[in-house]
């Protein structure tokens, strides 16, 4: 179990205090790599993420038996400014949507074998308008990290974080820019699809928040100022995952933001995480370069909720299954060139 | 069930009278897309996956359940030119390998919930060496298209194609060579492993191939004159595949190839095909672009086996799972912006 997280300095210290990974495991289980029956390499990618992921779990031979799915959701005061195409009742609707297995995500969940959980957070209490004050208080921030932090299951072995919030890609540009510098219009996109005339506003909308809030911050603070409830949330899941040692599959652009502040924070926060996919939203890619993470699938999904993430897991849960399921040239008699 | 292949020009004939996929399904599809509680295109690819799909199985709510992977196995004689970094009997070895369960594809198979056969074509006579004289007569090309072509399950609703073969990039390169034209270094790479002096005698060896039996020529000469027995099983599968509306997810380079002398000698041969991903051999990128394909997967493999192509079952099964199993927004009570 994990302790509560009872100030922000407490979660930042348990965070940079996290375990590293196993190297018994993952050198014994690059040995074995260099023993199953196929030319050295020729699993590409699936040889890398075996490896690193024995390591994480601390057993050279693992399976992927649970993973988790779990999607935050959240409402944003920003989208008083008219920032995105669906109205803010929407995000309530999804969260029932889910509820009830209907959305993307549901079956994208189902198809990957994982458990999904849903937490709203205070859907009725929007965040503050970043353009006016600080999206939330220390207590609010708190409050949704640990929101986070406590809904990871110790048990799972596998975790994906995902987000519904009708006028979440403003806040995760904001985070973007905040972090890495550059132009508001550099890493503000089309969400659910905005048109020119919204996209200008919306660029508009970052560039006032990051005006008003500054940027090279701390990565918390940068999330408290311009982030949201459910982007919190998924920073403290990603967190609470690192500390259990359960690799995680990041999401898209606004799960990569959220990832973001962690990393700015705590270097080497994300170790234990990979990119499930690209996104379609325009600033993605540069936010995962920024981390230092190249995406495993490019399908052109924009739709949040984990289903970039969702997607992957079958890549892992793969590169497991031909890891520890797969004959050794020894076992199989098969000659190794 | 499919009439038997008594010649090449039965084959020839009936793949030119495959039927079309089915527009009502497809457009019901489309329709049915449009009503999902998701933003328009936030999908991605997923959506055009299963517009495809349903056209193809005449279905606009279609479900994945019987994907068939059939990996086929030959020996080449073009292996006495010293083109491959393994000796010929691994082909066999493998093939016991496969039988076991102990190779990639098994784990890849059982993990995307498919059914897996295996058609070892001769092992103990290896095509001739195609720098001497064609790889195959008339008659051994027609029986390698017929393993093929009474291999698929018309039960199956996803068809994957894999090879083993040891040397079988080799006649692959030799096809695209003389299918596509450019120079022998083009199309030919390192396969499992070569060394530079390897790949030097191999290019040499595949220009040799393609000088004898010249360029540009009908799609299934080529495959006779340089192509091996399972090279031309892969594409007599693909051909039945295509008669009996069962969709196709491409592999790597050498079922490219195959795939390829197939739409050569008919065009359209490939428009139940998508392609599961990009491979590491090198050429197989300019195999795809030639084909139109756009990978889905580009994950670093260059194994064979039907491995990349088995992956992204699990691509197209969550495509129909979004699609025919998600909500739609009047179902879900969810505004559509």
């Amino acid at each position: 179990m994990l302790p509560e997280l009872t100030d922000l300095s407490t979660f930042r210290d348990l965070l940079a205090g996290a375990p590293a990974p196993d190297t018994a495991a993952s050198q014994g289980a690059e040995e074995r790599n260099g023993q199953l029956t196929k030319p050295p390499g020729a699993l590409g990618r699936l040889e890398d993420l075996a490896i690193w992921y024995a390591g994480w779990r601390g057993d050279a031979r693992p399976q992927i038996s649970a993973p988790q799915v779990i999607v935050f959701a959240g409402n944003h005061g920003v989208t008083a400014q008219g920032v995105s195409a669906f109205p803010a009742e929407v995000t309530e609707q999804m969260v029932l949507n889910f509820q009830h297995g209907g959305a993307a995500i549901n079956q994208l969940a189902r198809s990957a074998g994982a458990r999904m959980d849903v937490h709203a957070l205070d859907l009725d209490r929007p965040t503050a308008d970043f353009t006016q004050g600080p999206a939330m208080s220390e207590e609010e921030l708190l409050a949704a990290l640990q929101t986070g932090w406590s809904s990871v299951d110790p048990e799972a072995d596998l975790l994906v974080v995902g987000e519904m919030g009708i006028g979440n890609t403003t806040p995760a540009a904001a985070i973007a820019c905040a972090l890495f510098g550059g132009e508001a219009a550099d890493w503000t996109g089309r969400g659910t699809g905005v048109d020119d005339a919204g996209l200008a506003n919306k660029t508009r909308v970052v560039a006032e928040g990051v005006a008003l809030h500054g940027g090279n911050g701390d990565g918390l603070e940068i999330l408290r100022r311009l982030g949201g409830r459910e982007i919190a949330a998924m920073a403290g899941a990603i967190a609470a995952a690192r500390l259990l040692r359960i690799p995680v599959i990041l999401d898209g652009f606004i799960c990569s933001a959220a990832a973001a502040c962690l990393e700015r924070s705590v270097a080497g926060a994300l170790d234990h995480a990979v990119a499930g996919h690209q996104s379609a939203e325009a600033a993605h890619r540069a936010v995962l370069e920024r981390l230092n993470k190249e995406p495993l699938l490019s399908l052109g999904l924009r739709l949040g909720e984990g289903s970039g993430a969702a997607l992957a897991i079958h890549i892992l849960k793969s590169a497991i299954a031909c890891h520890s399921g797969m004959a050794t040239f020894a076992e199989a008699g098969v000659s190794d060139g």
